[in-house]
Order: structure tokens, then sequence, then C-alpha cells
């Protein structure tokens, strides 16, 4: 961890289930140190001589000098969540960045050096749907491409795609894929089916089948597996994971794109692997998305955050 | 296990992955005496000092004399795939009932008592599917009902669907929506939603929501969840296994609504709990399919590829 050479004018805090990451930040956003830590959600709950104020304070202790008083800590994701540091109720869609900020909660603090704020996560209610953290990657991604008109894919273990246009976030939907996939893979009887091998090919193939039989998702599972059991003697058979990652992904790119109105633009949020297969199966349909760097987006959203935060206080 | 008075006709064996169901019956297929074993294929792979003949003579030892020679034993399921007893080949969609007796093969066996005869399953080259043991009750099924057009559902762990008309299985869909299910609500986030309650309105309402968006299973799936971090305070919320249960049968349904013909029928074969909830969910659709006992049309089915065997061995 690095000692900043300055107070901070702020901290920034992205808290998530398994894992945080903390960026001391001045007045004009440049970073001035950042660390993380293991300390997500999860183990907090499970271990009651943990405390969120705690946790925190450790890694930022060597950043604040005793005689500091209120500096700013925004913080996102699942410290707000109900079994977090203090509940920050959704926000219901359709909403601004400045909503979001405005509905940040302010637990209690023993150490006077710090101010801390919580934002809320996003909730909808027809068609039922949450989030916690990735409505500050919406946010900060808002700030920087402000015309933008359509969907914002953050992939992940729960993928969630929001539809944003004129600066709000008008409705989102979680996909389960990340999951799904992972369950499949590791403890289905699909697991005997991709273990080796991976071939381009054979994914794009699956992506273009699960747009043309989108209600098939069930049945197209199984053929993961049948097509080895059929194949004649000899015959090539695709890998499999590469054929139930093109399956489950192109499932969902299929339902999303069918909701896609004329005009609409599709942005991609993530790095890695992960983001070039969605990339890639974008790309089977003929949609280009490049993806862009989920952690900078973070900070760019608790950024907004912060400005909101900063002005309201002010006001008052 | 009761023995019988007198020497059977023929033997019929059901054999599957997880246990097996063997009957004695006279010519006319009455049942002498049945019986059943947990020892299915994956018991006898998994143990070397087990053989599919060794398993199969120890339940029908009391059932023969010493001098008896050749009965007639007729296998469906597992003893036939690569890992089984001895590989039957799969038999091509389209096919007859006599295509799969014909496709019968004969391990050697050291008990002279015994004939052994093992049923191939079917697979499907295009859209690749297989089946084992599933083929044979769709086969006492069809000498049940000749005059049948239409769809054939055996629900399960890997639920079957089966294309019958004009005497001949034109073609099959498996669909994993039982290990899908499983999974889901073991192993996943949503294990948390499905704990307690059930209510048939919010099951029939997930099967009626799968068929409107049938491209969204995915997301569905993470409703489960968000319904209940949505509802207001004190507002009911439906059951999650209920509403689980009606979005994975229901995309399964929808998927099979879409190919079916104007005039063509659906036939329901299981019992219990599943084959109950298959039949609510069809009936959610308008169509009516009584579930029709599963090991009575086994039984029919080893009954027509008996004669089927017996009547091509006595033109030799």
């Amino acid at each position: 961890m690095a000692t900043p050479t300055q107070v901070p004018g702020w901290i920034a805090v992205d808290w998530g289930t398994s894992n945080l990451r903390v960026w001391a930040l001045d007045d004009r956003a440049n970073i001035l140190a950042e660390t993380q830590s293991p300390l997500g959600m999860n183990a907090i709950a499970g271990d009651e001589k943990l405390s969120f104020e705690g946790v925190l304070i450790s890694l930022i202790d060597a950043w604040l000098p005793s005689d500091a008083r209120g500096v700013p800590v925004v913080i996102c994701g699942m410290a707000g969540a109900r079994q977090g540091w203090l509940e920050a109720p959704y926000c219901d869609v359709p909403a601004r960045p400045s909503d979001l900020a405005q509905g940040a909660v302010q637990p209690n603090v023993r150490d006077p050096r710090i101010l801390v704020s919580i934002l809320p996560g996003l909730c909808q209610r027809d068609d039922a749907d949450v989030m916690r953290g990735e409505e500050t990657q919406l946010v900060g991604f808002m700030d920087a491409h402000p015309g933008f008109a359509g969907w914002v894919c953050l992939p992940g273990t729960h993928s969630k795609w929001a539809r944003v246009s004129n600066g709000e976030i008008s409705g989102f939907r979680t996909y389960m894929s990340g999951e799904v996939f992972a369950l499949l893979s590791q403890n289905s009887i699909l697991r005997h089916s991709v273990k080796e091998g991976w071939d381009d090919g054979a994914f794009a193939d699956a992506v273009r089948a699960a747009k043309v039989q989108p209600a098939s998702f069930l049945h197209s599972l199984f053929t993961v597996r049948a097509r080895a059991l059929v194949a004649r003697d000899g015959a090539a058979v695709a890998p499999g994971g590469a054929v139930l990652s093109g399956t489950v992904i192109g499932a969902e790119i299929a339902d999303v794109l069918g909701l896609l109105q004329p005009g609409e633009e599709i942005a991609l949020i993530g790095a890695g692997k992960l983001a070039s297969l969605y990339q890639a199966a974008l790309g089977v349909h003929g949609h280009k998305a490049t993806p862009m760097d989920g952690t900078a987006i973070t900070l760019a959203g608790l950024t907004q955050a912060y400005h909101t935060l900063k002005t309201a206080s002010e006001r008052i």
C-alpha cells in the first residue's frame, strides 16, 4: 500500500461481495494511492470480529493524519445491502446519476477523520430486478458518453444490461449466464463434454444458433453432450466448452438484441476473457463493441457521485 | 423376490443408470414375478467385482430351473451403452419399433439357461440427440395407441419429447430441465429463494410468462430472486420454488409448443409430482394430457420387442 504524499481530498471505495478496492484521490480525481482487500461483504458478515468501519480504517489509516477531520469516503456496492454496513435503499428506475447520489446514506462512524456516504443500488419493480455496484459503473460510463442511447452490457456471474438514454437509466435486465455456465460446466452431466480445447468457429456457430432458436436453450444444452455421442467414428467434434459458452452467452445476447430499438447502440464494460467473449458474440450479430475497463469506469462513477454530494453539502 | 410357479417364457429387464427392474413373464406377457436392484450401469462400471451377467443371474437365478435352456432375456436401457454390458449401436431416426428390435445385440453369456438380447437406443444426427431406454417406452406407447400423431413427453432429469406418427418415431428432443432445476435450486444463488411454500397460481404464471418471453430464460431465472428484494414491505411474494419450477418447465414446454403442428396431439408418460407439474403446465396452455404409468409402458415396449425377436428367430 502506497502512502499518499498529501492528505486525500476524498476516498473512493468499491465494496463488493467478495473483495473491495479503495482509492485515495485529490479533488481533481488524481489517484494518490490505492489498495484492495479480500474482505468483501460476505467475509465481514461471516466473522463477528470484523466490522465495515474497522476493515476500512485498517486500509486507509496510513493515508489520514491524526488531525484530519471529515474526509469524505464515497462507497458503492454491497456495503449498502441489507446485510452490509448500512442499508442504502434501492433507487427506482428510471434514475439519473443525481438520484443515485441523493439516495446515499451516512452510517455513524467512530473515527472523526472520515465522513462516509454509501450509494444505493438500483431496482426495477415491474420485471423485478436489482443491482448494487454496477449502477456506479453506469454513472461513470454516462459521464464519459453523455450522448449515448442504447444498452450497456456488464458481463459477469450475473450479467447486467442497462438501457441508457438522455442521461437516464430507464431499465435493466440481469442474466444468470455466468453462474449457469459455471454450474453446467462443473456440476452437470456436461462437465464430461467441456474438458478440452477451444474453437472460435464453434463458439460463433453456437451464438448464431442461439438467436435462430431462442426458445430452445434447455434443449441446446443437451446437444453439447449428444453431438459427441452421435458423431461417426473419426469425425471431428467441436470442443464442448466453446459450444456451451456460445450457447449460454448467445442466449443472453439473443434476448437483448430482441429488445434493441432502431438506432440504439451497444457498449461493453469489462476486461479479460469474458469481455472478449461478449465482444466476439456481439460481433457474430454484426454489433461492434470494444470492452472498456470497468475499474476506471467505477472510479469515474464514484467521482461523479462525490461531486454531486459535495455540491449538495455546500448548498446546505 | 417372488419365485414364479412356472418357468418363465421370457424375462424383461429395464437397466438404467442407477437401478434396474426385472420381470419374469409368460408368453402372454402375464407377470409371474418381478424384482429390482440398485445395481444400475454406474454401480457395475464402478466396481470391478460386479458384472452385468453376474448381477442379472443373482436376480433371476431362483426363477430358472437348472435344466432350463436359452430362456430369452430382453433388456432395454444403459446395458447397451458403450460403458454397459455390450454396446448396442444407436438406431437412427426415423425409426419403427421393428427397427429397434432388429438392432438388438446378443452378448456372450456363461449361463446356458439364458439368451440375452440388448435393445439399442435412438439417435438423431442433425440436431444431435440420443436416448437409451425411453425408446422402449415409446414402442410400448405406440403399441397401445397405433393411431397417435404428435409429441410424447417423458419428463425426467433429462426430459425427452418424441414426435410420433404413422407407427414411426420421426425425431426427438432432450431438455436438461430436471438437471438445471436441481442445480439452480440447490447450488445457485436461487437456493435462498426456493426454500418455503408452493403456489399453483405462481407456477402457472411462470409457465405463462415463459411462453410470452421464450428467449428470456436466463433473465427470468434472476427475477426469482429479485422479486423478493424489490417487494415493498409487507407485500406477499410468490414462493420461489413454484416460480422457478414454472420458469424451467415452462421454457421447455414453450419450445415444444412452437414445434407443434395443427392436429398433433400431446401424450405424457410418467407418474408422481413431476408428471403432475407437466400436466399442469400443459393445461395452462390448453393442452390436456393425462400422465400414463411409465413402468407398464416400458414392459409393453419390451414385450413388443420380445415378440419381434421371437418371430425373427422362428423364421431362421
